[in-house]
């Protein structure tokens, strides 16, 4: 079967020695690309959204730190580590809170340290290969965290999703959209509801067109509209995904995440995350460790509208993502299988390493 | 103490026989009035919420049938009454949901009828007095849910609120809005937070608006935001307005209160619905008997914005009301006091009568 999509979100161009990018703030509108070159223009996509979703940050930054590093090849490798750190702190500073950033960053690190007896050649080729090993096996993430939560879901389950976390924000079919996208190979008509997401709408630029693209019966709601259809009895499960898990369980994800886990207990439906082992912080023992981003009051007085939608000097309030407590979430959909409560990480996060 | 608002919402210009209306759709970048003359000018004033809120739209309704049937002065009462169907039978279709506007309408339907003896004339001004009766009670009403409102509030006390039942959806200081410009004015520092309230942004606009007009200490918020402002500790009790109340309590109001009203339970902070008389319908048993306006796709995909922000062709439910049910709510306010469970209003709309 031909896969659903023809394109890739992000995507090493190695002759031109560029990163491509698909620019998800043009969506739903325009499907292009842009090139980043430098770090000031990675990390300036990153914060901007251009590039977003926990797994397709860490991809970019890993290509990232590649690309940063490939002009100090005639250095000692003290003085090219020495750069290496400088090129990764602003980097792993453009997002705060998706903790996949600082894994990919890690992850590049460990290569270098362990090849510090290699030609820096060698260690560039090394961290070419494991950003690519990053990519490979964040396709094969997304692919099994589709096979392991289709086995939750039944035919023409109604599904609430919330920001996005497709293929516009990893490899292949995403996380909590993959179960429906492997549901759509298997024939199981799911009719899903995707949340605008507000401030920044990824629910209604993004979700909604890629799975408008695959062909997935797509309605669009507002945030507040999902309890009266989960009050009508048309959503029999929400997934959403995630952008950082505690040893505990509580989960960091897109705001209004919470909100959709506390209504879909009230409601008694099954709420599942769909998280990446790279998602999981074992450094974190709760939801109160993880720091929650918080974006300009511009993002939701002003941006996209064609007028100021809100009275001058008000004060606003603009945290870009919010806990799940653990005690809300029926199971996380991992790629490597589902976990049930209770909880702990801690042990997952050291099966990682 | 001079009242906070020294503008009004609508108001009867009798010498040049027309409304005069604050335009909400302009709010908050302009204030502005506009004068309405015909039954189709007010009708579309009304459906495309130039003027809005549940008291406001009755006040309107009111007046629009007084001026609507002064052409008509020199008919016999049969031919005054028939008339009188022919016009308020559209200005009934024009919002579906809230109450007042049927309310309203019966209440100048019922000075025809007991006037069905007097002369034309003398009915006009009976209609023209009934209608300035009804904005001043409403006056009345909204002073009074202030009064009762704030014996449940303590001061500095952090007051969650969404969409608009203030000043500008009724008279005086509104429904919701009451006990905080009555706490205001007692210097009780609330600290109140607004949703936006999407689609249409009355959080935004309007809310936002006025309560900075009236010099309260107001934080914007998306909707999606509200159950982080609770899980913080600063939202001490939710404050909302009403279009309809069923006779068991269950309330409809602007879509997203039914989710405030979870949440609140969830946190274990008091939900209050702000409820004139006015709102309580004795022919609704429960909320499943009230109708549900749903509005067009195009107030989520295109309104507001630079650019449409969801794909073309994507299905959307855009339903402008929900229903709370009842055991979410702690108790309403009304004008004659605090009404807590369990609520039977079918004696209290008996009351009205």
């Amino acid at each position: 079967m031909a896969p659903i999509f023809d394109f890739e979100t992000v995507r090493l161009d190695e002759k031109k020695e560029r990163l491509l990018i698909l620019d998800q703030t043009r969506l739903p509108g325009k499907v292009c690309y842009i090139s980043l070159k430098t770090q000031e223009q990675i990390i300036d996509a990153i914060s901007t959204l251009k590039v977003r979703g926990a797994p397709a940050i860490g991809i970019t930054a890993a290509f990232a730190l590649y690309l940063g590093m490939k002009p100090f090849i005639g250095l000692s490798f003290e003085a090219f580590y020495k750069h290496f750190k400088e090129v990764s702190t602003p980097l792993a500073k453009s997002r705060p809170t998706a903790v996949n950033l600082f894994w990919a960053i890690d992850r590049i690190e460990q290569v270098i340290l362990r090849n510090r007896k290699a030609a820096i050649v060698d260690i560039l080729e090394a961290m070419r290969a494991e950003a690519c090993r990053i990519k490979e096996e964040d396709k094969i993430m997304c692919r099994d965290i589709g096979i392991h939560g289709i086995s939750l879901l039944k035919p023409g389950w109604g599904i609430l999703t919330h920001c996005n976390a497709g293929h516009l924000a990893a490899s292949w079919y995403g996380t909590a959209l993959s179960p429906i996208y492997t549901g759509q190979e298997m024939g199981y008509h799911f009719r899903v509801f995707a949340d605008e997401t507000r401030p920044l709408l990824q629910g209604a630029r993004l979700t909604a067109f890629e799975l408008q693209y695959a062909g997935v019966d797509t309605t669009l709601i507002c945030d507040n509209m999902a309890s009266v259809v989960m009050g009508k009895g048309l959503v029999q499960a929400v997934l959403t995904g995630c952008d950082r898990v505690a040893c505990n369980g509580d989960t960091a994800n897109k705001i209004g995440t919470n909100t959709l886990a506390i209504l879909a207990k009230h409601y008694g439906i099954p709420f599942y995350t769909c998280a990446p082992s790279s998602t999981i912080d074992a450094s974190c023992k709760t939801g109160e460790n993880i720091v929650i981003e918080e974006r300009s009051p511009e993002e939701i007085t002003e941006k996209w509208y064609r007028k100021r939608m809100a009275p001058e000097n008000i004060k606003v309030f603009n945290p870009a993502f919010d806990i799940t407590h653990h005690s809300l979430i029926t199971a996380f959909i991992t790629e490597k299988g589902i976990v049930y409560p209770p909880f702990d990480f801690t042990r997952e996060e050291n099966d990682k390493k």
